[in-house]
């Protein structure tokens, strides 16, 4: 499976050996993406960054990758697309913008826009997000972090126990996720939300199909196995009358009490960001943030290598990247946050 | 006539030689345009990319083009100025700007409003279109792309057959266009609109002071001589009531059957986009798309060449381009588009 | 005092040494702030600047500042960021950032906000401005201006005489650059404001208990010893209720015949920009734009010196800026704006 020249839009792309190979390459730029060394592979290289939905931390992570990579970028955001707005097809938005730049990352808030957009162009194009649709980057990094994390740990991903807890039904992170997750061996998957928000059903169906054990749960403090994970995700308020949503969310938060009462300290928690922590909102509590079990930050770190690796292969330069590399000269901290622990360290 | 360090603020600044010389030059740089080559010449200068009127392509292409040269970026987009919504001036804003650039584009909404920030300044600026006045980048690629399509058919642009269609009261690109066109020599123009929005007067003086032959149609499907070159442009709906509206754009619509009826093998379709491809808008039709007649998109990957040549011209560096290029080294598709066909590979 | 590594949140966190050690790198980086030399030291290098607040002189002063060093500037601008909309928290946003880049730049429009924002990073971070809190970077570029606008009249700071002019109290521009020119010694101060808009007792109070001398005034138009410099900021109409309004700015203008009948030939004119030229806005005139004591477009110039040299010492680069530093090729002008007179010329 090559991706030169393809356009990145599912994680239904991948098999296996196709999901570790690109892993293995971000792997190998992970000095760059920590600063250690600079790469100019794409030195002269343009990248359109097409946020036709805000989304300032994913446009800043691709951006920031691709000048890893010697490139420049150059931006849009916001949800106006004025020559869209005066009746242009997406058909004529892509030709155009393929004509000025080398690859083109976009975000839309409608799903199947960001296909749409690829079928009119042969320069690659990466999916930053389709609306209720897919965003490949984001499971990728999280596979990424889970396989760093259980390698630390001594651990394999065949046969791990795996909680995903939250909304399931609207947040397409996790669907993307499962799927990966599903190209691996003897997982057992717990599926834990709020009624009417449960997993849908053809991913439950893909899950078993592959050979997983899955178990769909609607209260999270329950018995569990040894949980190797915790996949946290926001529920989203909004779509809930007020009185359907008290307790709902409480009912749900993965916090200290919870990993104390149900995980040991081998346990990875994560979650896509960003995490909701404004008054009674019950996202992952903030209790566990000097907990080294708290793998969030680790996580959106690896956003850079792995959107190096993706714009590596799409353009064909994984290959070239070593020989135009050279140490960084300037300062940087040994910890990037205050309370990184030392499982931040580059190893 | 030289460029060096001079404003670009309308196509009247050009006579037929100027003209052509920054055509060689575009023509030149077409490798590193097309990203078969990688140049630095400018590696170190920035750019003010100043959209004070939303323009997303129009600020990328020559975002794209600077970076094209080595050169990097600073945008600023949208219909606010932090600083001009509090009275700073013109001047002001203009004069601070260019002590921290190397060159300057302006996009505004009103017409002067580009001048105005060129005379505040010494620095190299290119009007990126000023409202209903110009925007001669625009003409220039016009131009550019005109004159490939027709080497490319063994034509001569002195002499040709040239219809142009649609609002030509209000279009300003239409308007700098034929300046252009009539440097040349013996053209023949059909200046074809609805009724209350014809060619401005002092244009088709302009035309017919120069020796071109000129005809002046309210309908488009009427016999012509072998059409060398049809340039549609969109008739902006909100300039009529609806009932005036209905019919006006069917009848201006340039689609297949027009071609087929009226036209031959040879005739070439331009628009300067973005069309209207919304239900009921009658803007250029989507019929031509695999027609290799319509050259609309060549035309707007033209841009960045065009752009490319502006600004090494008014930064003085046009000599010194080639000692700074080198091979690319990523991949990229033989064909942007597509139902790209074999015109659009780079000679 | 070294600043490697550091956040520069206040200009407090200098003492004399520190901050003329600081004004000498930024001497040092003008022949390429001027466009003579083009420096690649940070190549490889991204700065997120972090606009939640619009001010697009300073974004782009800053963008340009990292340019001139080789780096690439990843940019957000305007007054939502989507994921703290979403309820994130400041230490949510300003680590995961910073996992992506290697120095930030933070404007925000609430006092406190830029020292959240650093107290969650270990990387480098500029305070752009926050509120009515501190804005270090033009305080410094107003010192550096003073110094070298005195040190080309032969003139010494301490022992200076210098009239601050307009709203003090609200003004953070003022009160940073107070601070730092109470670094040093036997200046005399005045400050003149409307009765209501006076400098904060604890400015006023660290200025006499350092020994200089300081008279507060509500009148413009009095006589005065030989004024060195006169500073003037805008009065914010907003703040005053029309009938109140109405005369105050008048008095309080600096322009012409202020210069004519209370200073000499070898006063300083400076505003931090921008200013309102709108009628009736009695802001610092337009009357002085050709005559050669007012500096304020030297003062705008000198911020991208500045923030070069914040961000060398930031990121410990400045030692080694010399011998990654070649001559530019490309045309710039001898004088950057029209009435731009000698004292522009780089030394």
């Amino acid at each position: 499976m090559t991706l030169r020249g393809a356009h990145l839009l599912s994680v239904s792309q991948f098999d296996r050996a196709g999901v570790e190979s690109l892993l293995e390459i971000a792997r190998s730029v992970e000095p760059i993406a920590r600063r250690r060394q600079v790469c100019r592979v794409l030195e002269g290289a343009v990248l359109g960054n097409l946020f036709f939905e805000a989304s300032t931390r994913t446009r800043i992570s691709f951006g920031a990758a691709f000048c890893r990579l010697g490139g420049a970028v150059c931006d849009t955001t916001g949800f106006t697309f004025s020559s869209m707005v005066k009746g242009e097809s997406i058909y004529d938005t892509s030709r155009v913008i393929s004509g000025y730049v080398d690859a083109l990352v976009v975000r839309h808030p409608e799903r199947g826009a960001v296909a749409e957009f690829a079928r009119a162009t042969n320069i690659p194009l990466v999916n930053g997000g389709d609306g209720p649709g897919e965003h490949p980057s984001q499971a990728l990094l999280d596979l990424y972090t889970i396989k760093n994390e259980f390698a630390r740990l001594g651990k394999s991903l065949d046969g791990a126990n795996i909680a995903v807890v939250g909304d399931l039904k609207y947040g397409r992170t996790v669907h993307s996720l499962v799927k990966l997750l599903s190209l691996y061996r003897g997982i057992r998957f717990y599926f834990i939300s709020p009624r009417g928000l449960e997993m849908p059903v053809s991913i439950c169906d893909d899950v078993t199909n592959r050979g997983h054990h899955l178990e769909v749960r609607h209260a999270l403090r329950q018995a569990f196995p040894k949980l190797d994970l915790v996949y946290a995700t926001r529920i989203q308020k909004e779509r809930f009358s007020s009185e359907e949503f008290e307790g709902y969310s409480a009912d749900f938060q993965v916090n200290a009490s919870f990993l104390d009462q149900y995980c040991d300290t081998s346990t990875v928690v994560m979650h896509p960001l960003p995490r909701d922590s404004s008054h009674g909102a019950y996202d992952l509590s903030e209790d566990l943030n000097s907990d080294s079990r708290l793998a969030i930050f680790r996580q959106s770190d690896s956003g850079v290598a792995i959107r190096m690796a993706i714009f590596s292969v799409l353009l064909g330069v994984e290959g070239q990247i070593a020989k135009h590399t050279r140490d960084a000269m300037w300062w940087r901290p040994d910890l990037i946050g205050p309370d990184d622990g030392p499982f931040y360290r580059l190893a």
